[in-house]
């Protein structure tokens, strides 16, 4: 358990330093040295975690997808809503996430597949809105891969756009609008005023991931065994 | 009138050869040196038309804007549609435009000024809302400043992702299913039924737009002397 532990934070640091200088130089002109060096990793360390740059192309990619389980709540709509929120947290604090959507949008990154992040996320929302329709949250035209498909684009718009202007100080309330102008679009009206969609939102689910994040550490810590 | 029809052919391949170098290369990595070959101009050419490798960017950001009147539409609203839908066109047949969002996106791009063509579609869209809330089109909620920004974003998301996905081909039906989710939020319900928001839209709109451009290209052929 220690031995996996300290896998889990070598892995880590090695995914934060390639978000670093991807993030800095664009996928195309990163070399795998400058990685180790950044890591401070020996070249068998990292090719145990990562096969080539593609393969930690990959893994920052990842980093969007969420891995920590939160609260579900009441209304299943709302958890469109939240992810987009916990997005926005996890992207002004987090280098890797911030790295993983600049991967996704970089042009110049054409070796590496793109399609699979927005996949991800078109398909996670889809499920999102599936369940919604079946509870009978949702308008009855609304075509829940087109909805899933919009929300994904034009987030990932929002964001880049916020970062563009102001490095995603206002992202926040960006979202809140983005959300304020799509949820009278696919739910019912009754159910509108049921829903958290102001900034506000994105604190307080931020402070419940950090928590959860937090308590995971501590495991983690409490199985390496003291030197 | 000759020389003046001249300068605007040259200056547009040298746009287009700089669209091209940038979009295959990034920003960071094109070299003047590049275009100069790939334009077949000579230095003198390009320095009379552009200052520096930042000013040929600019010149690029620049092409996302509309240089051509089209017929106004009776509804206000319906301008922000037509925008979009005519972006779309231009996005699928004109590289420098191509390459002008995605210069706004590339994030490796830090030393130009890439709030600019953000800033020129928000306002732009901001003016077409005033007048469209002062003709009593808008819902009276309505920020105008914040549902400019917001489809300014969402577009730019939008067209990304459908690049990434199927090199745009779906776009004309992914920018029809975004306004179909924005309009109700901003428009009164009873000028929803009035509005073309269907990828036939695209289809019209870039017809006129082809004929303005093709008469216009005649206009200053017709200037040249014969040889």
């Amino acid at each position: 358990m220690a031995q996996q532990a300290r896998a889990i934070r070598t892995r880590r640091a090695i995914l934060n330093s390639a978000a670093t200088v991807f993030a800095e130089r664009g996928y195309e002109r990163t070399t795998i040295g400058e990685i180790l060096v950044r890591a401070g990793v020996t070249k068998g360390a990292l090719y145990f975690h990562f096969a080539s740059k593609e393969d930690l192309a990959l893994g920052v990619l990842d980093a969007q997808m969420l891995d920590v389980p939160l609260t579900p709540p009441a209304i299943k709509i709302q958890e469109l809503a939240d992810q987009a929120f916990l997005l926005t947290h996890r992207l002004q604090r987090d280098p890797v996430v911030r790295a993983s959507v600049a991967l996704a949008l970089d042009s110049g990154a054409t070796s590496i597949d793109r399609v699979a992040p927005f996949q991800a996320w078109i398909d996670h929302l889809s499920d999102i809105l599936t369940v919604a329709k079946a509870r009978g949250e949702l308008l009855v035209h609304v075509n829940v891969t087109d909805s899933a498909t919009l929300f994904s684009g034009a987030f990932s718009g929002v964001q880049a756009m916020s970062q563009v202007m102001c490095d995603r100080q206002d992202l926040a309330h960006r979202v809140s609008v983005l959300l304020q102008h799509y949820m009278p679009s696919v739910c019912t009206p009754a159910l509108l005023t049921s829903l958290e969609l102001t900034a506000e939102r994105a604190v307080t689910l931020g402070a419940e991931y950090d928590a959860i994040l937090l308590r995971r550490e501590q495991d983690q810590l409490a199985d390496t065994p003291r030197q």
